[in-house]
C-alpha cells in the first residue's frame, strides 16, 4: 500500500526513518508492503540529518488526496484549522485511509471527519492523538470492546506533570521547574496549552466520545490549568498526606455525563500520585471487566510512531473500524452536565492579614454558602505580618464553592487570590 | 456470524448471558450480529440459574466443526488434552475461528494450531488465556506492533499474588491464606498449577512467543511456586525493605531469551511491590515506546468474558491476523538460554542450630563458590535453641547458589530445607 507523510518536524522525521528501516518487519506482521510514495513539508530546502530522495517530494501535500496511487495519508502537520484541516478532510472525501497524531483537530473536527471515513468505508486512525504511545483507543475500541465503562480518567499531559513532579521532589517554584522542563525538551517554548489544561481538554474529549458512545462536546468541560500553584500548596499539600497532579476526568453520573480537567489534591498512597515526571496513566472504570490501568510514556518522537505504526499496521490489515467504536448513525447526543452540582470536598488556601475577626469572618461566608470545614490550619507567612489560612472543606456542591471564592475575592483582608484545588478520591 | 459456545462452567455460562443481553451493542460496534446457534456442554440436564432453549443444545460438541452454518467456535472446556484439543484442532482443519481462554491448550499446542489458523486463513485467539481481562495480547499484536521487545515481566496469577499479599497485610501463614482465598473463591479446591508456578509457566510461554516473534518453548523456563514462603521470609523482607512477589520474566539478553517464573523479593517502594490482591499487571520493556504498563483484573467470569468478546468482535469485524503476530514460516526457532549463568542478588535464610562455628562454615561455603555476603543478619529462634541466618548475597551466577544450596543441605547444622529467593529489580 501507498503511503503520503506529510509534516517532517520531530514526529515526521521519526516516523519516516522508522518505517524506512523496518518495512520488512511490518510487511512480516501484516503480509502487506507499506511503501513510502511520497513525502511533503512546509519546508523541502531545510537541512536535515537524513536525506530524503528527490522523487519522494510531494510539493503540495493538497496534492496528495488527488492521486490515485495513493492509499494512506500520515497527516503529522497538527492545529486544528488551515493545511491539516484541509488535508484529512480532502484525504477521507477522495477515499483515502487517514492515519493522524493531530488532537486538536479530531478534538474539534472528529465527528465531521469520522462521518465522511465511514460513509467512504476508509479508515481514519488517531492513536497518537492521545497520550503518546500508550494504546488506549484500540484498547478502549478493540480490548474493552465488552464493556460499559463509567468513569475514563488519569494523568493525560506529560509537561504539566513533569513540572509539578519536579516542584514536589525539587521544591522548586512553578518558574523555575518549567526552565527545568524546558531545557530538557519536556516543555516547548510556548508550553501555553500543556499548562493552562487545554491539551489535556482535546486528549479529554476525544476519550469521552469513544468510552460513552457520544458525539464529542466541547462545550460542557471544566478546564482549569496549573499556573496558580505555588511551592506552598505542594507543600501543604505533603503535610495534609497528598500529592497535586492535573488530572481529567470524564465519567457518567446518573446517565448525565461530565468533563473536567483541574488540578486535584490526591492522596499520596494511591496509585496516580505515584505518576511521576513525564509519565502518562489511564485509567478505565468498566463492566465487566473491572478497573483497567495503562501507563506509559505520553510523549515524544518514539512512543508517538509506535501509536502511529500501530494505526497503519491495522489499516494495512484492512481492519476497518468505525473511528468512534460505533456507527456515526449509532452515536448518541448523550447529555453532558457541567460540574456545577457535582459535589467535591476541596483544599482551599487564603493568604490573609493577620488580623482579628478574619476568621470568623471566613467562617461565616462559608457557612451561608452551605461549605462547612473539615480541617483548618493557619500559619504565619515568613515575614509574620500575615498569614496563611488552610482549610479543607467537607463534600459540597462546586456551585457554593464559586460563590464562597466570588464573595471572599471582594474581602480586603484577602492578598493574594484564593487558592482552591479540589480533593480527588482516585 | 454463526456462534458455537462449548462448556458452561463459570466462564461459559457468563459468556452465553453476555452475549445473549449484549446482541445489539455489539452488532452496533461490528456491523456483525453474533448468532449463538448451538450451546455444548458435558452434562445438558445439570441444573442452571438460566434457562437455554432446546433448540440451541449441542449433544456433541465434536460435531459443530462439521456443521456448515458453523462460523466461529468458542472453546470453553480447558485443558491441554481430551475434547478441548480435539475440538479446537478440528474446528481449525475445517476453517472455523476459534477463540479460547484455554492457556494450557495454546501453551502446549499453539504453534500447531496457528500454522493450520494461518493456513486456513481463519482467526486463532486466545486473550482470555493470559490475565483475564487485561488486553495484553492485543497490545503486543497490535498496539505496540512498531515495537522491539526486549522485556516482559509481571504478576501473571492472582490466587498466589492474593496469598502472597494476604500473608503480608494479615500476617498470616501460607497454608492459612490459602485457605481464606479458597473460601473467598479466589483459589480453586486444587490449586496446585496456581501455586507452584505452573499457570504463570503457561501465560509467560505465550507471551515470550508474541514478545519475541518466537516459537513456544516449554523445554528452557525456570519454574518455582511459592509454597516454601513462610510468614518469617515475609517478615524478613519487610524488615530488608523489599516484598514478596511471584514474577514471570522474560528477557532477551545478547539475543539469548530466558524464560523465568520464581517468588522474588522487590523493593517496597516499586511499582510491581504494589500490585494487591488478586490483581495482575504486566509490563513491556520495547523500543521505541519505551515501558508500557498494563494493569486489571486477572481473572474472574467478568473480566475472561470482557477478553472473549474483544476477540470475538476482531473476529466478526474480520480482522485476521496471525496468531502469534508474525507468519509460522517467519516465526524463529530463536535461542533460549537456561537460568543457570544469570545473575542475582538473593536472599538466603538459613535456619540452624545454634553452635559455635556455623557461621564461619556456612561463609566458607559460599566463597568455595564465588558467592560473596552483601548483608548478614542472625536472629535467634523463638525458643532460643536455633538460629535463623539470614543473607542477602552481591550478584553471583544461578548456578553458583544452586552448588551452595546442595552443599549446605548436606549439613548436619541446617535444620529446614535453606531458604532462596531472588532479588529483583524491577
Amino acid at each position: 500500500m501507498n503511503i503520503v507523510i506529510v509534516g517532517l518536524g520531530n514526529i515526521g522525521s521519526y516516523f519516516y526513518n522508522y518505517l524506512k528501516k523496518n518495512k520488512k518487519i511490518l510487511f512480516n506482521k501484516t503480509n502487506i508492503i507499506p511503501n513510502i510514495l511520497y513525502v511533503s513539508a512546509k519546508s523541502i530546502s531545510k537541512k536535515r540529518s537524513f536525506k530524503i530522495p528527490k522523487k519522494l517530494w510531494l510539493k503540495n501535500c493538497l496534492l496528495a488526496p488527488k492521486i490515485k496511487e495513493v492509499d494512506i495519508i500520515i497527516e503529522l502537520i497538527g492545529g486544528a484549522e488551515g493545511v491539516a484541516k484541509k488535508l484529512v478532510f480532502e484525504s477521507l472525501k477522495n477515499k483515502k485511509h487517514v492515519v493522524t497524531a493531530n488532537k486538536a483537530l479530531i478534538s474539534k473536527y472528529g465527528d465531521q471527519l469520522a462521518k465522511i471515513a465511514e460513509k467512504n468505508k476508509v479508515n481514519l486512525e488517531f492513536e497518537a492523538a492521545v497520550c503518546g504511545g500508550i494504546p488506549i483507543i484500540r484498547s478502549i475500541k478493540e480490548g474493552l470492546i465488552a464493556n460499559n465503562i463509567s468513569k475514563i480518567y488519569g494523568i493525560l499531559n506529560g509537561t504539566s506533570n513533569y513540572i509539578l513532579s519536579s516542584m514536589d521532589k525539587d521544591k522548586l517554584e512553578y518558574k523555575d521547574s518549567l526552565r527545568n522542563a524546558q531545557a530538557l525538551g519536556y516543555a516547548e517554548s510556548n508550553p501555553t496549552a500543556d499548562l493552562n489544561g487545554e491539551d489535556v481538554a482535546s486528549k479529554l474529549k476525544i476519550l469521552t466520545a469513544l468510552s460513552f458512545n457520544s458525539f464529542i462536546n466541547n462545550k460542557s468541560i471544566l478546564v482549569e490549568g496549573i499556573k496558580n500553584i505555588d511551592q506552598a500548596d505542594i507543600n501543604n499539600a505533603n503535610q495534609l498526606g497528598y500529592k497535586i497532579k492535573l488530572v481529567g476526568v470524564a465519567e457518567s453520573v446518573r446517565n448525565k455525563i461530565i468533563q473536567r480537567v483541574h488540578p486535584a489534591l490526591i492522596k499520596n498512597n494511591s496509585y496516580i500520585a505515584k505518576i511521576n515526571g513525564v509519565l502518562n496513566a489511564v485509567i478505565v472504570e468498566s463492566n465487566p471487566v473491572g478497573q483497567s490501568v495503562l501507563q506509559g510514556e505520553g510523549a515524544g518522537s518514539g512512543p508517538t510512531t509506535s501509536s502511529l505504526i500501530s494505526d497503519l499496521c491495522s489499516v494495512l490489515r484492512g481492519n476497518i473500524k468505525f473511528p468512534f467504536v460505533i456507527s456515526d448513525k449509532k452515536r448518541k447526543s448523550a447529555l453532558f452536565e457541567s460540574v456545577d452540582s457535582k459535589k467535591f470536598s476541596v483544599y482551599l488556601r487564603l493568604d490573609v492579614k493577620d488580623k482579628h475577626g478574619i476568621l470568623s469572618d471566613i467562617t461565616k461566608v462559608m457557612a451561608k454558602n452551605k461549605v462547612s470545614i473539615k480541617r483548618l490550619i493557619q500559619k504565619p507567612t515568613v515575614n509574620k505580618k500575615n498569614a496563611s489560612i488552610i482549610i479543607v472543606t467537607h463534600y459540597a456542591k462546586n456551585s457554593s464553592f464559586v460563590k464562597v471564592l466570588t464573595s471572599l475575592k471582594t474581602k480586603k483582608y484577602i492578598i493574594n487570590t484564593p487558592k482552591f484545588i479540589r480533593i480527588e478520591k482516585i
